[in-house]
């Protein structure tokens, strides 16, 4: 496989944006992402988007990307792996890439989420899980998390303060990111005070509703060299894996088999341990997610996620930073961007461009992991600064 | 970029298919294709697939198709291009093990559309198409191709008899091929006489809604030498381009740029000319699209898809067949299932396994043109036996 660099980030500032539509909001982070690269045009495209159908009644982004951003004919292609479609596009295109096909390459990731109106956004997100066997039912997201957190309640003793201190940690960072969609931090009582959605989760313990986009530009290490100026960030590891959709058919409820899965593949191909990586952006949709992550991660032992992250070990100046952008919580989880918009981040961190007192001492190596409905798919991408 | 043979392929009976949900007809395929290639299973699955989301509320079948075939933990990705989908999951999977990051993987594409009533169907297809600009003014795609239609017979007198001899032709096809939804031949007058759904287009100009799905394996031909003792069936050229989502931002409404440049790029890359191949499977989801497209592929000049179709060039027995398998006029156009499905044609044409009296003569070089929207995206892929 040829070596494949990012040369170009962009992603406009996460909320509810009423006064653009899906397509504005695709084009605004790709013109952004061309602007860093200094380059107008790319040789091809791949936009994650969970549900534009749902969302916004418009499905081929795949077209609309590259007719929006006044790049036509060049080919794009829409790519959904629910929650985890931003990490799945980004895996595509290098892969683009790295097959020989194109040199240039961009990666965005999109949602629209506030178009539609009462139980629309629930509906639409719960479509990332069994439809028949879970939606039908009634349960929807906060519910299978809920699920899952006080499985690791009961077999590790995980507290509810050691959840709601995701949430605190996670505001604190967003407070510095001023692209965040919640810039407010949160207090411990505060977010376990907040209305219960599905019990142990609070609304502070979930992650809200958002629209946003964005997008970074993948390019061979060889063409790179002639167009950045900026310090070089290689991929250095790529991993995908998939999990039974239903929860119920897991061996375990309170673990992430895929995500371990994805990680082991990325590691192995970047040929470092998990103690090689410097700081991660991870899924934190809901706060025990962080806590389940971490532990599939191996940055905390499983069961000790909690722990680990009441210790500090996870926080901005910690051993371990992991979301120093504020994550899903507090940054916003417009799906399909998601996956996208953590590649930006880790490009920030280890380019020492990250702004607002939020750059991290150090960011060499930085590891990527997006997740899909309960965890069915995950994508994790490790990053590294030549 | 390594060479990539196509191993295996699988298709299930397509048509009204009350009894299977989306995950059992792309279960049902994809065993087919793993039984087809003599294997058990698959380093990775792209799935194209329009909109599960609207059709069957579902959505991150790159999650449920791994898992209902039983292949978890392998990864899946969706893949959509509007009716382009599955064209464009086959080219993802191509990059995928021309990249070397896997050696086996599969591309397969579904859609079950009649779990819809009233007019879901109608809505979801038309998201292919600008929702602002076009459908939210009352457009739908009968209409788009209506105009595309009206504007070819003005401009260079395209008769609604050359229109309707293109599903005589294919339906003549589609009754030979087991797997066909409508295997009914019709005559010029019932297409002709059929109730009006766009002027000039009729009913029968029209390809039909449609449950199904088809899966193809991907090998690394290295690898296939060792696994597969059919006729190596290699993947020499693919091309992918964009055109405005919008038909009233085009140039030229009678033309499809789109196809012209996949075209090319996937005829250069293989090194050769329209006229080395032996037979094609185009997208004929309405008869002027075919003739429109066999236009921009060159097997006909500008202007004479129409009387080239009447010569009879593009028949079964004609210098150029084009749709042998039916197209999607007779076999039915499940979006997301419909590119994945050209290459099962092409695949067993070249292998000479083609039933019921559908082999033709020739069919070393087959080439596959797959559309989405009213063009704004176009796939071509060709396929050579070795």
């Amino acid at each position: 496989m040829r070596d494949v660099a990012v040369i170009g980030v962009g992603m406009n500032k996460w909320g509810e944006i009423w006064k653009a539509a899906i397509r504005d909001l695709l084009a605004e982070s790709v013109l952004l992402a061309l602007d860093d690269a200094g380059i107008d045009s790319v040789e091809a495209m791949y936009i994650g988007c969970m549900s534009s159908g749902l969302f916004a009644g418009q499905e081929h982004l795949g077209s609309m990307g590259p007719d929006y951003s006044g790049m036509c004919p060049v080919p794009g292609i829409r790519v959904e792996s629910a929650c985890a479609s931003g990490g799945a596009a980004f895996r595509s295109a290098y892969m683009h890439v790295a097959s020989g096909m194109a040199d240039i390459v961009m990666a965005a990731g999109v949602e629209k989420m506030t178009d539609v109106d009462g139980g629309g956004a629930t509906f639409a997100l719960a479509t990332a899980a069994d439809q028949e066997y879970e939606v039908y039912n009634g349960v929807t997201f906060p519910g299978l998390y809920a699920l899952m957190a006080n499985h690791h309640m009961n077999k590790y003793g995980t507290t509810r303060d050691q959840l709601a201190q995701v949430a605190v940690k996670n505001h604190i960072n967003g407070s510095k990111n001023p692209l965040a969609q919640f810039r407010m931090k949160v207090s411990l009582d505060q977010v376990k005070n907040s209305v219960m959605v599905s019990d142990p989760l609070t609304l502070l313990d979930c992650s809200p509703i958002t629209d946003g986009s964005a997008a970074v530009i993948l390019c061979s290490m060889e063409k790179a060299k002639e167009i950045t100026k900026k310090r070089m960030v290689k991929i250095i590891g790529s991993g995908h894996a998939s999990d039974t959709i239903q929860l119920a058919q897991r061996d375990d409820l309170s673990s992430l088999k895929s995500t371990a899965i994805a990680a082991k593949q990325a590691l192995d191909m970047a040929g470092k341990k998990i103690t090689d990586i410097d700081f991660a952006e991870v899924h934190d949709c809901f706060t025990i997610a962080e806590i389940m992550v971490i532990e599939a991660l191996g940055i905390a032992e499983k069961g000790k996620g909690g722990k680990v992250t009441v210790d500090g070990v996870t926080a901005f100046d910690g051993k371990f930073p992991v979301n120093a952008s504020g994550g899903l919580k507090s940054k916003g989880h417009p799906v399909g961007a998601t996956g996208v918009a953590q590649i930006v981040e880790l490009t920030k961190q280890i380019r020492g461009e990250a702004d607002d007192g939020r750059q991290l001492k150090k960011a060499d190596i930085g590891l990527a992991q997006n997740m899909g409905g309960s965890g069915a798919s995950s994508v994790v991408h490790i990053l590294e600064g030549m």
